[in-house]
């Protein structure tokens, strides 16, 4: 992160353009509260939070709805059978006419604690990053000042318990320089979002007037790599396929049958190089059919957004990219044709003089606002006959391996929708004074380049708008997952301006 | 094999057109010793012959070279610094003008017990192939007569052990009938043939006049599928390299990434793709060039090999072939271009939703007489970089990876040249005769598809030729390996025959 240091210094001085009065007081209050903050953030991170530990997660739930309570936060805990709860609470406005939903999720990735340099469930601070020679150090005594480059070390302190602890402060701010709430406030914390999601819909569906309102506010995910705001409006979807070609019943002898019998390597690379070309576009028919265009705005916040394009490059040791010279914000906004891994027999020391008896490999297809996940599918699966093959759903038999110049397993897994809210909507615009009021020019993102489920405007009809407040450098879904303090403290303030929308 | 058993019907008058002398005493002393034979297969396949075993090698070494001192043969273990010895033994003829030295080898590949069916070195008897609900059998009591269609399972019992137990089975019944040899007769066991052969060369070279002869009969591998006895006038060439490609350093979340940050895999299967075409000829350039043509001996034992392509495809579950319609026997005369294994992250259920850091591919090419190891090598780097490639010998540094669009790693694993011996030398014509007056007409290989060192004519200037006497299925190399009986009594008649030339 060295090298956006110095970009940063720039950015200061907008970064510190506030005006929003929502803002102003959750900046004051919080540099009087900063201990208070941190206990009540530190106490959450204890509790263990992994999706399939229902005990913990039960505590976590119960937890929060009493963090809400203490507040006078009417909140209760939302669930259907087998599902962790969603922790349900809301600020009614008396004239309101307009409800405004903050979702997060309580829950985290699943994770192998001899991973992790610290106790991921002991909250500990580094006075840097860990894994760039930081160094522990203990919680500082009451009275002592946070060094707000100081990161807090613990599964779930950015993805996605931060923003749950900034909310309430931000409650706690407001309220405390008597400010009021303009909309109706309702939040929404999910319990299995690391898990899939996989309730979220029936929660949401059996509870629709409970949770209805004009925007979902989604505050999940970090903030772009310079460090600056972002707001997303969309998620590409995604279709993932398992794709397996035969060769021999079993591995043959790469001397005696070498030239004679089908290596299902070749063939599958054969297969997959017919998929791309060399600058990255996807070659299979009718891929990008039905996209929706980008809009004039669309197209505005991509050029202004910062391009990290050189600086990631060096960061990952990169020579190339595909694609080039497009920017990644622009190739997000476009779908994604990935190999997320391929295996035939085996390589290197433990190779054998083999011809492989399979090959096999997983794509994931990022698909954008027009695409359908089953349909880009059936695409995929059209493309691999136009190339000669059977295209089975199952194992094959001998029988279909032996009618077949050329077979392939073809097995479909999870698909999600493709979302995208226009920025040219009244409310898209509101948020986004909203959010640049706070924290300055913003990075407008028309979708994220990952997936996001669009449960919330499929099952409640709802705008959904995401509003990160990690650092990009969070090491989510990994081990030494931290959050940078003045990520939190940032985000109080935005919240606080979002709150008084 | 049951497909075969018709052709059989009709091979078997053939093969039973038996006058050579030395084989039908061979036929009659097995008869009556099947059980002292098998006894001492047993004892021998008892030992674990893995080559970097070093203390059960040297026990293997000891048991053969006192099995030959038991029949007044002259051995001794022949070696050098860090090798696993040769055990060395000579029968000297008074008069002969001609040395017949013959070769095997008593390691054995690498195994993980856990695949097995039966302990690997216990050897047990199945009544048929037990890959094929064959059922484990007990060894029969004294006196009780072996099923020729048995299956002795062990590591080595086909490859290579088989061939020595037959040599010296085959000494005792000639002896036992009062014939003798008309050459000189020397054995020559290897030790690490499954592990490279990498110490042969340095113990023939300082041995030179110790296993000095005229023509290296080397005993080794399985006959053709029709079971038909084959003899094989050389060996393909290896050369064998591992290439990996990079993409980021880290793997990388294909949703915020995808589109933008290379893809290995994707790099690595476009460059494979450009190897080969569809119909397998190889595409890198000169790959062919310099390759010795095939005699018109050589082409007529070509045409007059057994058809077995048909049964193959059935037996491999294959609904085509590369290189159609070109035979089999005519394919392995010529180069092949194979992908032994392809990794590169996560399959499956074990898939994340990246994008890898790095694919890599074990790749060997087989040669043909004409061909060097090296070269080829070299000619498959030299198209790696018109594809596009910086090629790097060592793990790239993050800086060689920023500096070039692509990058591949590639090493130069083991080579070995290729090797032919003309059918037309009188000495070729004569192991003909002799082979073909025990087992009929036999199929005529120019080269194996497989690779076999050639020290012997590179080192001793000797003829090789090889005379194998495994079952095509005996699962060589992997788990259950197996010889079927009838074959180690073939065997035995073979090298009397052999030993008698």
């Amino acid at each position: 992160m060295r090298r956006y240091v110095f970009l940063l210094v720039f950015l200061v001085p907008l970064l510190t353009a506030q005006t929003n009065p929502a803002a102003v007081a959750a900046q004051e209050w919080r540099k009087q509260h900063e201990h208070v903050i941190m206990d009540e953030f530190v106490a959450l991170l204890s509790i263990p939070n992994i999706a399939s530990d229902r005990a913990n997660i039960q505590r976590n739930a119960e937890t929060i709805a009493q963090m809400m309570q203490k507040r006078g936060i009417a909140s209760k805990l939302v669930s259907v059978p087998g599902a962790n709860p969603v922790v349900f609470g809301e600020i009614k406005t008396p004239g309101a006419t307009r409800t405004i939903v903050f979702y997060a999720h309580y829950d985290g990735q699943p994770l192998d604690p001899k991973e992790w340099a610290t106790p991921p469930f002991t909250p500990t601070l580094g006075d840097k990053q860990i894994e760039r020679d930081g160094q522990v150090i203990p919680l500082p005594g009451a009275g002592k000042p946070f060094d707000p480059e100081w990161r807090l070390y613990a599964r779930g302190s950015a993805d996605d318990k931060a923003p749950i602890v900034a909310m309430l402060a931000a409650v706690d701010a407001i309220r405390a320089a008597g400010l009021k709430t303009k909309s109706n406030i309702k939040f929404a914390f999910e319990g299995e979002e690391e898990a899939g999601s996989t309730n979220l819909d029936k929660i949401l569906a059996a509870n629709k007037e409970l949770f209805a309102g004009d925007v979902w506010l989604s505050c999940d995910g970090p903030l772009h790599q310079t460090r600056r705001q972002s707001i997303t409006f969309g998620a590409r979807g995604i279709s993932t396929v398992d794709i397996t070609v035969y060769g021999p019943r079993g591995e043959l002898h790469s001397g005696h049958y070498g030239n004679w019998a089908p290596n299902p390597a070749m063939t599958l690379v054969q297969l997959l190089a017919s998929m791309k070309d060399q600058n990255g576009r996807v070659l299979v028919d009718h891929f990008y059919d039905g996209i929706e265009p980008l809009s004039e705005t669309e197209k505005r916040a991509i050029a202004e957004a910062p391009n990290a394009e050189a600086d990631l490059m060096r960061e990952f040791w990169l020579g190339s990219t595909e694609n080039a010279p497009m920017k990644l914000a622009e190739l997000i906004t476009l779908p994604s044709l990935n190999i997320r891994g391929m295996a035939s027999s085996r390589i290197g020391n433990q190779a054998s003089n083999v011809i492989p008896a399979t090959a096999s490999v997983t794509i994931d297809m990022r698909l954008v606002k027009g695409m359908d996940p089953r349909q880009t599918a059936d695409r995929l699966i059209e493309h691999i006959r136009k190339q000669g093959f059977f295209v089975a759903d199952q194992e094959p038999s001998a029988d279909v391996r032996r009618a077949h110049p050329k077979v392939a397993l073809v097995v479909r897994r999870n698909g999600e929708n493709p979302h995208r809210v226009s920025m040219d909507l009244p409310i898209s615009q509101e948020v986004i004074r909203a959010v640049e009021s706070v924290r300055g020019p913003a990075v407008k993102i028309p979708n994220s380049g990952g997936t996001l489920p669009d449960v919330a405007e499929r099952v409640l009809g709802m705008h959904e708008i995401g509003i990160p407040i990690g650092n990009h450098d969070n090491n989510q879904h990994s081990y030494n997952e931290n959050l940078r303090l003045q990520n939190l403290w940032d985000g109080i303030e935005l919240m606080a301006a979002l709150l008084t929308m």
